[in-house]
């Protein structure tokens, strides 16, 4: 009998990839921040879903309209990873019998307040009796045929980029983040965009997934790494300002991380937006990932990062 | 502070239906069997999702393949109940660090025995360290729109009729039941079904559900309830039969409920099949849920069932 943790998380996902076979209307099927699905002329159904548990993805001492308000958000992410909208959710909870109904109300008002925001239908769901708090949303969006980017496009030469400010996690900033929707729809309107993740797992285990799924490397720099700073209200770590370490492997930023090529960077780089960061460039496979420090030293990192397993 | 308990699963499910507005995109939202969505000319997307849970809908006793095909057979149940067909899903599974490799092939290979009997492509899903196992599925179909069906359509002067045999789920048909896809089909094609549920409460509380939301009563007749019988390899209760009680409120049959005009209910029966079974009439709302017992006694029958809270 082998346990899981042995295989790890990835090693789990690999091994059931192997079981499952799809037909050709599944664009994409495992392996992609949204389930890809032929739809109509013009357009791709994305279909996602994520699951927070108590004690895992938060606590109950965190206010449970952040908590409502996260499980929408972490999937809402998945579909600005793909570059679509969202449009309908359903929503399991699983919760021990001693909620209180005030909780509950609480937790919905979460929800919707990001359903309302981004026009999304929550139009079921599921209630079971759990011993820990667990939401699970499962989301439908839409993407233009034309716009989808997946993992797997990214080029040798392409600038690596990403969107705010990274390793904020620990400072409460994975029970508040905005998911990058506006930022994803305006980079596929104006560019290229040739791969793009969210940063759930870690920059260096998510740009390792790009790596992976386009068969390159990348090197990354650490002067150009934007950390996140500490604000008076933070949770967590109080005023400390969050590390390196933090931004490649603590995960839950739920930013973006996107490629484009060298032209299409430097016409990004000239609208002079103050959202959007360069920190390095894909390179051949062989390279692997790159991180150079301050000091200007090149070493080979691992992907790491979080993992259930 | 109101515990939930208090008000109970549909008291809960009643409070957050008042909170949620959705858009003319959402033909049926929450309160069927499966969300309903514009889709194409011809056609409206299904969407629905079911978790279970170790300890409330199965145990680790329980060989991990049924468990795996349970999840998915719950969904396609719900497929079935609008009349409609699956094509895609996402799995969502939260185990503990100790589960064995072994454990989880057993439990995919479960998924995928019925994901590929019935055409469904299984294509992505969210792995999580919990305390207890759950299966969370979401999925998706399509059914033609003139064959929708929902549970507000009853009529009065309608026969009730039911699939299969009732009150099984004790004796470990819960575990491998038949999602009643193929008789779904077929009655929407040779039928005017007026409204369909799949039991998944007890064919009390379900009833309740279509003469709720159809806003008529019903009259059934105990000697027409099939009760299922048990097997020589059934798990359970072993041989002893199952009673009244349990077809009327143990849930987990996952047989249909059906009504049909008196026109197509004799068309029907003119057919000989004996898998569909006529147990009483739809009557005015007034008259409530009548159960007419062996002696010929008239009594109102409370919908009640299996509630998680």
């Amino acid at each position: 009998m082998t346990q899981i943790t042995k295989i790890g998380e990835f090693g789990l996902i690999e091994r059931i990839r192997k079981f499952i076979k799809t037909d050709a209307s599944v664009i994409k099927g495992l392996g992609d921040d949204c389930a890809v699905l032929k739809f109509d002329k013009n357009r791709y159904q994305l279909f996602t879903c994520d699951m927070i548990i108590e004690n895992t993805d938060f606590t109950l001492q965190d206010n449970p309209y952040l908590i409502g308000r996260k499980a929408i958000a972490v999937s809402i992410s998945d579909i600005a990873a793909c570059a679509g909208l969202p449009r309908y959710c359903l929503v399991s909870l699983g919760m021990p019998g001693n909620t209180s109904v005030e909780f509950i109300d609480k937790l919905i008002k979460g929800m919707l307040s990001l359903a309302r925001k981004y026009n999304i239908n929550i139009v079921g769901g599921d209630l079971s009796r759990a011993r820990l708090l667990s939401v699970d949303i499962s989301m439908l969006g839409f993407v233009e045929k034309k716009n989808l980017v997946l993992r797997s496009g990214a080029r040798i030469g392409d600038i690596i980029f990403v969107t705010g400010e990274l390793g904020g996690s620990i400072l409460g900033k994975h029970l508040k983040f905005t998911p990058r929707l506006k930022e994803a729809r305006f980079l596929v309107r104006n560019f290229k965009v040739n791969s793009l993740i969210d940063i759930s797992d870690g920059l260096a285990p998510d740009l390792g997934h790009i790596l992976e799924q386009s068969s390159v490397g990348a090197i990354i720099y650490e002067d150009l790494i934007p950390l996140s700073k500490p604000r008076t209200s933070g949770a967590g770590r109080g005023k400390q300002a969050c590390t390196l370490k933090d931004a490649l492997y603590m995960g839950e930023d739920f930013e973006l991380l996107f490629t484009l090529s060298r032209n299409d960077a430097k016409k990004l780089l000239l609208k002079r937006l103050t959202n959007f960061q360069p920190i390095g460039e894909i390179t051949r496979e062989i390279y692997g990932l790159r991180l150079v420090d301050k000091q200007g030293r090149e070493k080979v990192i691992k992907p790491g990062g979080f993992h259930h397993f």
